[in-house]
């Protein structure tokens, strides 16, 4: 796209061009979504959108989803100059689809771009693309509790040359899969504490979702799997940093009979996770702002974020004052942790059978409810039309 | 390609598909490439040979350079499944294309690719390949001292899925740019020492040629640029560990008057470096084995691969111990360093004008020597054909 103006475009959802598919895909019924995880199918469109140094960026497109065309000296392939997102839509009472805190994650996505160095583009806007592909899309996002559409936005460095240079070209997009719950049925999880390998440290980019923190991690995340854990826990030294792709929880009993709800701090090695701020926050207005279903008002929660340390959880153990670990993020939402694998050890955490213990129910009750519309609160669900 | 066989096919260059392009590209000038660095030009050909988890590998094809055709969901652009390598051909004085020490390249890529756990692929094929490759685009091979054709191979993961999982499907191609000197002149580099920012850690990526160590450092290399620095040394602490994209060295005078060629170790968090090996292996032959250019036979070498700290280089400095400082790669060969901007110490070495010191000058004549075929020394240089 031509551009006469002296600065480079920025992303506008207002210039859309809309190609709807010809044919559209069946879509996954709620038993193909039961066996846990993502479906293979993508929906039937996604957004796309690209930017180059002169003319900045393009006007977008929602077209059918599909392949794309790339030079092999891209910049995303060498250098890993790649940022994404996991968000997701669903189907409120309303029957209508709906996100969640999305500004958080647009807001997220742009500081991940800029950690990379991708040219930047207007958050706003973005949004606006993903709500119109999310409604040209609804009849993918799944009508049941605990289920949803995912939905990943993606931005990723397409200068083409072998030197090592910031990508001043870039193409951006936005893909959806329908969802069910992420495991097949609530079970305590099994981790393995990675002694040998660290996902993130102190100057490293364990805060912001590009995909350098990932692909390091698979072989790390099969050896687990294969000794039977379901995933590895991060730790830098004995500090607890992330549970697999989630952000890690416990409950205190503390002396005068009140809860802590207790998650590592925002240190730059941890993926600021808006499912950990919202249950912060959550923990935080329980009983004074808001009740927790299930939950006793005379259940005081006080949540903080401070340093975990795999001692400090044995010592705990120890004093009786365990009430619960457990595992929250976009995707799995709330998971019961039962027992870390350190070493020689086997640290066993307190579980309800499989289901979660009271505090994580009611956290994750109540954000479900938020999610799908359910419950109003603090503006966090947001219709997409 | 399919296959009858129940194991998947291992890469194998005797199925190779040749296709030449119908139209030749112009090959920059000698003029073109002094400017400094690659040419954003590629040759006119490319290997590319894919993987899927049913037939393997298929067979190989050498055909024009151009774009391929990616799902969005590629495991390569979520992850970061991507691992490269960065070689050199040159022109020999029988007129031929060689390589140097290529089958190090082709093992480093083997251990990258299972470091994202992607599918393994024999590098002796991969090995033959590139000669292949470089055979047919010798014409871009640049005949003069210093130049050469910069080979990058490449291995990605396709696996299309949002699922955070190991690609069991891969591309792997190789492309080849021509490349004068890596800077314009040789003039002392200054460094930035990066303190906000680690390159590696243990237990990291750091000794490992993937995406991941790279697209983190764009943003800081551009802060250390537009402070008039060159580019960033990394530490980890007050630890050394790489200047740039380069491998660090620092010789020392000692009290016998011998002089001490250092590096720092390969603990996990620095690329082993081929060239680095190759300079630890010469100055370890001088004199008793092969006096290099320019060097006494009574100035000894004794090479060592030690931790070395900031606070050391200050003490070494005020003793005045340091003959010379210096950075070494494949792309830079060999380059000196001037000067390190740590916090608020600005630390200054000894430099030779716009030259290199004695013993990194006599290092560089020597590897160039060897890599362009005028000193045979220990088969490290390969011919194509």
């Amino acid at each position: 796209m031509a551009s006469n103006s002296s600065q480079p475009a920025d992303l506008d959802a207002s210039k859309v061009i809309v190609t709807l598919a010809t044919e559209l895909k069946p879509v996954p019924s709620l038993a193909d979504l039961a066996s846990g995880g993502m479906s293979q199918a993508m929906t039937d469109h996604m957004v796309l959108a690209s930017y180059d140094p002169v003319n900045g960026w393009s006007a977008p497109e929602i077209k059918p989803y599909g392949p794309f065309t790339l030079m092999p000296a891209s910049s995303c392939f060498q250098y890993a100059t790649n940022a994404f997102e996991g968000m997701k839509a669903y189907v409120g009472p309303d029957g209508e689809p709906r996100l969640f805190r999305p500004e958080k994650n647009m807001a997220r996505l742009a500081r991940s771009a800029g950690r990379v160095a991708l040219p930047p583009f207007n958050p706003d806007e973005l949004l606006k693309l993903i709500k119109q592909l999310v409604t040209i899309d609804k009849r993918w996002v799944p009508a049941a509790k605990g289920h949803s559409l995912y939905i990943r936005p993606m931005i990723i460095g397409t200068r083409s040359t072998l030197n090592l240079s910031i990508s001043d070209s870039a193409l951006l997009w936005v893909m959806c899969t329908p969802c069910g719950p992420y495991f097949r049925s609530v079970r305590p999880l099994s981790l393995f504490a990675a002694t040998d390998a660290v996902r993130a440290w102190p100057g490293g980019t364990g805060e912001h979702k590009i995909a350098t923190n990932y692909g390091p991690t698979l072989k790390h995340h099969q050896s687990a799997q294969a000794a039977g854990h379901d995933m590895n826990l991060w730790l830098l030294g004995d500090k607890i940093t992330e549970a697999g792709v989630m952000n890690f929880f416990i409950v205190l009993r503390r002396d005068d009979g009140d809860l802590d709800v207790l998650t590592p701090p925002l240190d730059g090695t941890i993926l600021p996770g808006i499912t950990r701020a919202s249950i912060l926050s959550m923990a935080t207005a329980h009983p004074s702002r808001m009740v927790l279903p299930g939950l006793s008002e005379e259940t005081r929660l006080h949540s903080a974020e401070r340093a975990l340390t795999m001692p400090e959880l044995e010592a705990w153990l120890v004093e009786g004052r365990v009430v619960e670990v457990f595992a929250v993020g976009t995707a799995v939402v709330v998971s019961p942790i039962g027992c870390i694998a350190w070493g020689e050890k086997n640290i066993v955490f307190p579980t309800f059978g499989n289901a979660l213990g009271p505090v994580s129910k009611a956290l994750r009750e109540r954000i479900l409810d938020i999610q799908e519309g359910r419950f109003e609160w603090e503006g966090w669900s947001v219709p997409c039309a």
